[in-house]
């Protein structure tokens, strides 16, 4: 017999409906507020457009208003494993839904505006508009509105929910630990607001700067979001080569990196505790990373297309960062240097920043974990009954966590394998298909090859590919497993 | 802190490299031996080549002779676990550089011989000789002896050395187990003398019936030898295309599937134990996923390609069963069939056949594993404390299965993709260098594209490139951690 076997207890129930659909009309209430900010400022540009976006802003205040007087419930709610499942996959989709509204107001297909809001609140940033430097402010605003909820509700959601529901080796990052050396105060919502404080406090730097070097203020709030949160949507067709500004690249450079930082040790080093940046082996690891990689991208550049060193350096440390963050802005279309491009920048997409920050992919834990794990295999290969105890970050690591960030690595690439499949299904070619589909899974933007190439638009592609790509962008964004339970006959078992 | 302490017991000594030489210096000789084959029929054919063949064969017997005799020890020897790691992948590299010298006498540089003779040994297929149709006979039929000398090899280091090592899950097909409804006689030799018989038992026949269907002897025996082997080697550049043979394609496809069944299954199902067969998970898993995706692409290619649904069923039954058991025979360019074609051959290129087979790749125990796994992984994130125990064929998983399993799989993902950015550092192509980065893992033959594709040949890559290639073919046939322990440095302390 091949199979497995449970024991017969009871599945855990789930009966929280009412506060899940509480929490998602609350965050419908935000996003609708959210809308009148472009509204407005169409409105001062004259551009019929506010209409679109404040009749969707009440429509979704409507029912997320609805939503919250329908489900109110006196007294304190204890959320269970299933419902926070629940609550995170169906409050992204819920939201994206929303969120697509205004597009189609402004004369999108659905798909179109369904593809472009998973796109902006998953901040992965492929787009599907095109002439977006002759587009109406609203919308370019609401694009990089949505990069910038979309971040911040990444880094509570990795904060506080994933670790609590154990996906892919999260439970690593559990700050409610009775360790007593942590320095966060570990109560949630003090933790929300230090995070708050910092993201905010980072757009708004960046913001600033990317003013005082030349943006507009408009350019500089929109890309400021779109850096921090590391979406990656751009006011302009050219993203960052549209400026042509080496200092403004290297500051996006250096805050995309900040963007992909762990949030909990900016916090940290932000109160004082300056030397546990230095100690953390994640930011180390990343750090060193896209380092080596600029080094190695820069000389290889240089030497094979006659490029001055310094200028190599500059356009390799910006796009491998903006890929490694999985950001994705560009500053020059880096597909035409070669082969070998290829293949580094499509690694890369898989690599990913680090957790608890608004990056995607499979994140420098996990690749510093699995190295490790493969460490203590090959001992066991040659010295079976030996002991050997792994720890991260001077955490002993618990039982499950060898095998969930194991398991996490095979299921992506697994995922990522059917994509592909189903893409070259729709027509794609397989560069095409397989880069825009480990660009969605990572949360990246752009792909490779001409279509989803960093010069390139997903407007062209079959729609039936736009809603496989919007579905990898939620399971990418969502580390695959809160979102495939669902699709287990057991969690609907009680 | 990060990383990993072990207890102070020291690793087990390597102390028996004189039974290691000893053995590869048998092997050798058996080589050797081989080697006068081709050089009779060259000899007969009055082509001087045969001195090529009879130099090589003279020197390999007195190196593999001296290496005896140097090395010979009274009594019985017990080998330990590094020991069979030493000699498994020594022994791999040794043979295939002495395998390589008869291409060296007929012309071919080092690294074209080199490559050649791993493709064969490891019964991958790849090759970087043209205009096969006019080769002499002996160059022919010692790539087809390749085929068929690592063929067996391949079966049995699958039953007796692999399980031992417990690379990769291997463990699970432990025959010494203690289970005592094994029917088979649990002894090494009468093991390897059954397999063996059912090995060339399986090449006799193959020939007999490609003989009877129009092929000449000559043809009828090296391809069966490629066959059984899963290997792919032709005499013909068309592959089995130049037959033109419906009947042919079908026999072959009924070979390829016996070639990467579980020989211990065959053995017990001719033991007169008929329902074992029908019984085995991996057999009814292998057989399912060629009829589904015979299916699935027939259907594809006769409604996009005005193909009528016979035919496309008889071209994609081939193709597909060609690839998945790893062999690399060709009826067609089936890359001219579109985008989804590329997509579906890229991904069944890490399938794989059955386990204790000729085939490679990640093979189908494995996926089944995953998916059990997968399931026990999903069970555990919606009710963390249920026990749920997990079997297969009958046999509960011991505790290392599952993370053995699994780092097979996130190893083996990671590796194509280290090899798919160093061949794009040499200049290939993505596709080329990812599909023919897989095909090398997986021992299959044929890539994708131009170059690597089923109407290309390797012939043309830089010598560099065939040197990573043929370390990926030797990573992918024994089993990625067999070759890659040895880089370790726990391996080397004692």
């Amino acid at each position: 017999m091949t199979g497995l076997r449970e024991s017969n207890r009871p599945y855990p129930k789930m009966i929280h409906i009412r506060p899940i659909l509480f929490a998602i009309g609350l965050m419908l209430a935000i996003l609708s507020a959210a809308m009148l900010v472009p509204a407005l400022i169409d409105l001062a540009d004259n551009n019929a457009d506010w209409r679109a976006f404040f009749g969707a802003g009440v429509f979704t205040f409507f029912v997320g208003g609805l939503l919250v007087l329908m489900t109110y419930t006196e007294g304190p709610v204890q959320l269970g494993v299933k419902d926070a499942f629940l609550l995170t996959t169906l409050s992204w989709v819920v939201l994206c839904a929303f969120a697509a509204m205004p597009f189609i107001g402004v004369g999108l297909s659905y798909t179109d505006a369904f593809f472009e809001a998973m796109s902006g609140l998953t901040t992965t940033g492929s787009t599907v508009l095109t002439k977006l430097d002759v587009l109406p402010r609203g919308v370019l605003l609401w694009r990089a509105l949505l990069n910038g909820i979309g971040g911040i509700g990444i880094v509570v959601m990795a904060l506080l929910v994933l670790p609590y529901l154990r996906v892919g080796g999260m439970q690593l990052f559990h700050t409610e630990s009775s360790d007593k050396s942590e320095k966060i105060v570990p109560r949630a919502l003090e933790l929300v607001s230090a995070t708050a404080g910092v993201y905010f406090g980072l757009i708004f730097a960046c913001a600033v700067i990317y003013g005082l070097l030349g943006m507009t203020i408009f350019d500089a709030i929109c890309h400021s979001m779109a850096t921090i949160a590391t979406g990656g949507f751009s006011t302009h067709d050219a993203s960052f080569g549209f400026f042509n500004s080496p200092s403004i690249e290297w500051v996006a450079t250096f805050f995309m990196i900040a963007g992909a930082m762990p949030f909990v040790v900016m916090i940290q080093t932000l109160r004082g505790d300056t030397h546990v940046i230095w100690r953390d082996e994640q930011v180390r690891g990343f750090l060193s990373f896209i380092a080596v990689l600029t080094l190695v991208l820069a000389l290889w550049h240089s030497a094979s297309h006659d490029v001055d060193f310094p200028t190599a350096v500059r356009l390799a440390a910006f796009n491998i960062t903006s890929i490694v963050t999985t950001t994705g802005f560009a500053s020059t279309d880096y597909t035409t240097w070669g082969t070998f491009a290829f293949g580094v920048f499509l690694l890369i997409t898989f690599v990913g920043g680090c957790s608890g920050s608004t990056a995607g992919a499979i994140k420098i834990y996990r690749l510093q974990l699995a190295g490790l794990l493969t460490r203590r295999h090959f001992i066991h290969l040659i010295s079976p009954n030996r002991i050997v105890t792994l720890s991260y970050n001077g955490k002993r690591l618990s039982q499950d966590v060898p095998f969930s960030v194991v398991a996490f690595l095979a299921i992506y690439m697994a995922t990522v394998g059917i994509f592909t499949v189903l893409l070259t299904g729709m027509g794609l070619d397989l560069t095409t298909a397989l880069s825009s589909a480990a660009q969605a899974m990572g949360n990246v933007g752009p792909g490779l090859g001409d279509i989803v190439g960093p010069s390139g638009n997903f407007a062209s592609l079959p729609a039936a590919a736009k809603w496989v790509l919007a579905f990898a962008m939620l399971l990418g964004r969502l580390e695959l497993f809160t979102v495939l339970v669902l699709f287990r006959p057991e969690f609907w078992r009680t």
